[in-house]
């Protein structure tokens, strides 16, 4: 009932500010014996570190996390794991303007209206910092999925950024870490760039899409109605700050084709069940197939532009507003990581379920 | 942490198989004091009702609900409320090849072997029958919706058939209820029945997009993080079989804009806070800002159509299969009250969320 | 959150009113496969059932349970279990005098306080006739348990009768089903005979203390802190109506003892750990030893009465009143059955729980 | 479904273990606008806070709680409140002793089963430092009912020791802050003093009852069935290390009485109804009265005494343990503020749940 928590068995509760002492996860259901320490967290924060190009925010914050509770001589006990962030860069400016006005497609009105009271400093609650827990938590679901499923793969990339969509025809796995957009198309990442620099300087910020693909997921996952996998991903991911859609597989691509199209045919392979197109994503009737379980989500542009915009101020007045300070022209760049740890979070979430409530996968084919 | 369960303070849990003797849906957490009775009910349960016309699945039901607990002397009195549908027209016919074959798009090779026993008969728990009781239970979350927000209006059309959309200059949403497809466009309805006719006939379907409103809600719903309103309406939506993609607002268009294009500008009205457009879909931050909720579901093809498919048996082997039976060439139809059952709930459970946790809105403007 | 529902992963939600259509429990969470029909769970409800002999209210009902969900070709499918039970003695009488008098000792004032509006027939949702429910919903339980732990045994029986106890020194498990109080000491049922005789003639009723053990559990059930089995014991006995007070192994006793009397001294054995005694209950440290899981629930008085109590009117002035009708005069002895079946709930969902988020017990001794 | 979660609107976890760097609470659902400091919960933290007298344990610990998230300029935000504590006083000693053994009554034993791993020092996760972050979540739940109903009043105390019962015709308030056993009855801790320090000079220790009461808590908090609000009393309590037994007014008394005794009688007051007696301890049928809400729970005795027990090696060998360090001779002396504050986790929680599902009690009397 939290809202301020995510999962079932598996169960993050991230807490803390921009611009507070410090933020972070209160990581519960992870089980024992897994194999933790901060260092293998740190490689998953440092993908989304602010300030490492010129396409992202140059907030400085080592993201450094410390690890509180739960884990013991280099291993989790199976009690909660406390994962703690400090704050270092909080500038000191002049937080007069966005104290009295609302940035438009900022949460600034509504949480002013909803609680009477924000920190408003750098976004306060509202701040794409507390991503920066969901990345730490979903490290830990990755290190306890490698001790259940040893070749499961988690990989996120950007496939649209404006208008401008990935070739798939490029696809290149390798790709995706050599790029500041993490995309899999190096043809994208070329032309993305040009094209980013030249929002950027306009003070001006774009959208983007980011898939996220996990691989070699054992069917069975998931559970009929509101237990749906689907439904735990897209809960997960919209949860995300600035996005506003997600779709699974085909996608709202499905909604263009016909039964005869979309339902992928079955075969039999020498490991199980094949298949001869994976509209579904992965997901039947909100269980996995064994197929890649594919998902894909819009984050918005960045609302903090250089752009003048209307606004009101808490009194009611009309006024203003440039949103000066250091943010990131497309934000997707950064959710690409984060949308990996959400989907870590689902599958850990529910590789735990399943054996709960199941044991083991009960129906046998061939 | 049920599997079957959707929803915090106003807690909906399905039960029931397509050819079970019933099916139903236990609420819980509805308000005391709510007029409420069975034909208030069965209002929404005739529309989403099969064999109306020759757009949807053939299976005479009554879908007559019965309510056995929680409401005395015509108002509910705050204890769980009881829906049953009783199963009428489970025709005896043949199952024994959908029994040992997996119906390519449908949920039976995977709940095989998740659970190694399932009711085959109409699909079983997975069967669209399911959304009855969703449709149910919305029912009272509307009649509850009505006693706190008389004048908040939930309504859902069909805004895309296939590749066909709506033509947004043509809305009208008196149209809505005239025509079989829930669309505000009359000249889409028009077009749409020579199309869908002639997939029916050729025993085909085709997908299909929903788009549900709510108007008049009021500012504050929501919470930051894991509590955002549309993580609620996600989940929600992506819950509903077939289902593919949700989006909210601007949805995956968002991608598309500059910063300068999406974030909607912010003036004083009379009554308050307004905007100069809504690519926000009524949401920022997780929490309503009063404008319209918007949100659109993208529903695929029915996978059951009368085209040969390739596919396994249970024991292996490869085999064909036709889908024969009643079935909807656009399922997406039927979604249309089915989502705007989820919606209430939703909208519901979190006026309950935000009296419980703020009691009313903190923050005045102007 | 649901208010009406107990459990985890095995969860149940009961529902219906004394003097509705009928009652029942939505049981989501249960295994696959397990073997289940009506009259495995008719066994348990008859044992609850009311009318048997002149020590339980003469209310005549039959407690039929039926099976509306969730079990196929006599195995459960693993989707959600229907249970309902019809009322069918809702005998005809005048409610005028409780609906306008609250009864003392009953939730007749609290419920019109808070709600508002509440069914007065029989209690209404307050009745006892909701551990029918129960009772069913631990039926289920009963059979998944038997299903993954073969040999773990639940028995409750009746300890105390007012202020007569046992003679632990009579202890005989093959006594409790032989006579009409659920107790294991032949002398003590004699007794306690006369006793209540006198009390049920006079229109009087009495207390009781239940004990409820499980036998056989396996070590490694419950978790640290807030998910300790036995704070989930406590929560399931103190939901039963009537339940004044819980306690595991030596209790209340406990607080007598000295640290060097109370810690159970550890042994080994040939099958595992052996300890000297069982103060603990079977749980240290909120985690099953292996031992006997030992609880023991104080039920107050029935609060239906044929002596005149005073009371006052909703109008709210003065009155008396005397409860007649159907009553036990030890409410205590039907709630034997539902003890064990609370039990039983927890000690299944404790098993799924364990096995989701550990799999096996981890720490081998010797 | 958090294993180190409690409650349902109002949700606090902890974490840490006793020899970690640091353990707290994550406080969620806690309304905005609440004034909120660290010295307000220091004042608590203070009350529980080892080595204060020679009745507890020696270990120093300053146990300060620093805030940090959820406060802004001195209230709450509505957002999670982090609290954590520092541990400092992790004297370095010689743990080989119980790395190897099992002490007698402690959780070593099945944490080892079940984990497979431990933080044996001092206890790890089960050691009773895990209360200083609940003494903490409650002083922010004191602080927040504070605002909703101002003259609501918690207090705990000690009302018997060992065999050695307080005398309630001594009862005083006012006493229970003056002596280091904080019970009402000043002649019983001149008592217990002598007693407790016999015991604790031979190495041993003792059990005891601990009280607490609610007191001007409003008439209509919990709810039917499972959302009692004695079940999650009873939840709360046994939660508590140490502690056996739970009990609500009469509690295990209740057993003895008949109905005629137990039945509160009913009397109309000039601010509502009034009770002739307080058997039901101000709830019945899980709902309060609006009388004092009185629970009491049984602490056993401690178990790390100076006294050698047997007990067996993680390799299965027989053994002998003596439990050296700093303990305390009756640890329910210290469970007292901790009592404290999970009622009034409890209380906030109920409170947050009323006001979500009902809004305002709604049946009038009179």
């Amino acid at each position: 009932m939290s809202m301020n928590s995510f999962g079932h068995l598996f169960r993050v509760t991230t807490w803390g500010e921009s611009h507070g002492p410090a933020l972070g996860a209160t990581v519960d259901g992870c089980p024992p014996n897994v194999p933790l320490d901060a260092g293998m967290l740190q490689h998953w924060l440092d993908m989304r570190k602010p300030g490492q190009n010129k396409y992202t925010t140059q907030r400085q914050e080592a993201d450094e996390v410390e690890i509180l509770s739960g884990v013991f001589e280099g291993k989790t006990t199976g009690t909660p794991i406390q994962l703690m962030i400090r704050n270092t860069d909080q500038r000191s400016k002049d937080y007069s303007d966005i104290m009295e006005k609302f940035r438009p497609g900022h949460a600034d009105i509504t949480y002013w209206q909803k609680y009477g009271i924000r920190d408003y400093r750098g976004g306060g609650r509202s701040s794409a910092r507390e991503t920066a827990a969901r990345v730490a938590a979903g490290g830990v679901a990755r290190e306890a999925i490698k001790a259940l499923v040893p070749n499961l793969q988690i990989t996120g990339c950007m496939v649209q950024m404006g208008p401008h969509k990935v070739n798939r025809d490029n696809w290149d796995w390798e790709q995706i870490a050599r790029n500041p957009f993490w995309t899999p198309d190096a043809q994208a990442a070329s032309d993305w760039a040009d094209y980013l620099d030249s929002l950027r300087k306009s003070g001006n910020s774009v959208g983007a899409v980011v898939e996220v693909v996990a691989r070699n997921a054992p069917a069975g996952l998931g559970a009929p109605v509101y237990g749906k996998i689907d439904t735990d991903i897209a809960a997960a991911m919209m949860s995300i700050n600035a996005v506003k859609g997600v779709e699974i597989g085909a996608g709202f691509g499905a909604a263009e084709l016909t039964g005869e199209d979309n339902a992928d045919e079955i075969y039999m392979g020498n490991n199980g069940p094949t298949f001869s197109s994976n509209h579904a994503g992965g997901i039947l009737g909100g269980i996995s197939t064994g197929q890649d379980i594919v998902c894909r989500f819009a984050v918005k542009p960045t609302s903090s532009i250089l752009k003048t915009r209307k606004t009101i101020t808490k009194s009611g007045e009309q006024a203003e507003i440039i949103t000066k300070g250091r943010h990131d022209p497309c934000v997707g760049i950064r959710a690409v990581p984060v949308g990996e740890a959400m989907m870590a979070c689902v599958i850990l979430d529910h590789l735990l379920l399943h054996r709960g409530l199941i044991g083991e996968n009960q129906g046998a084919i061939g």
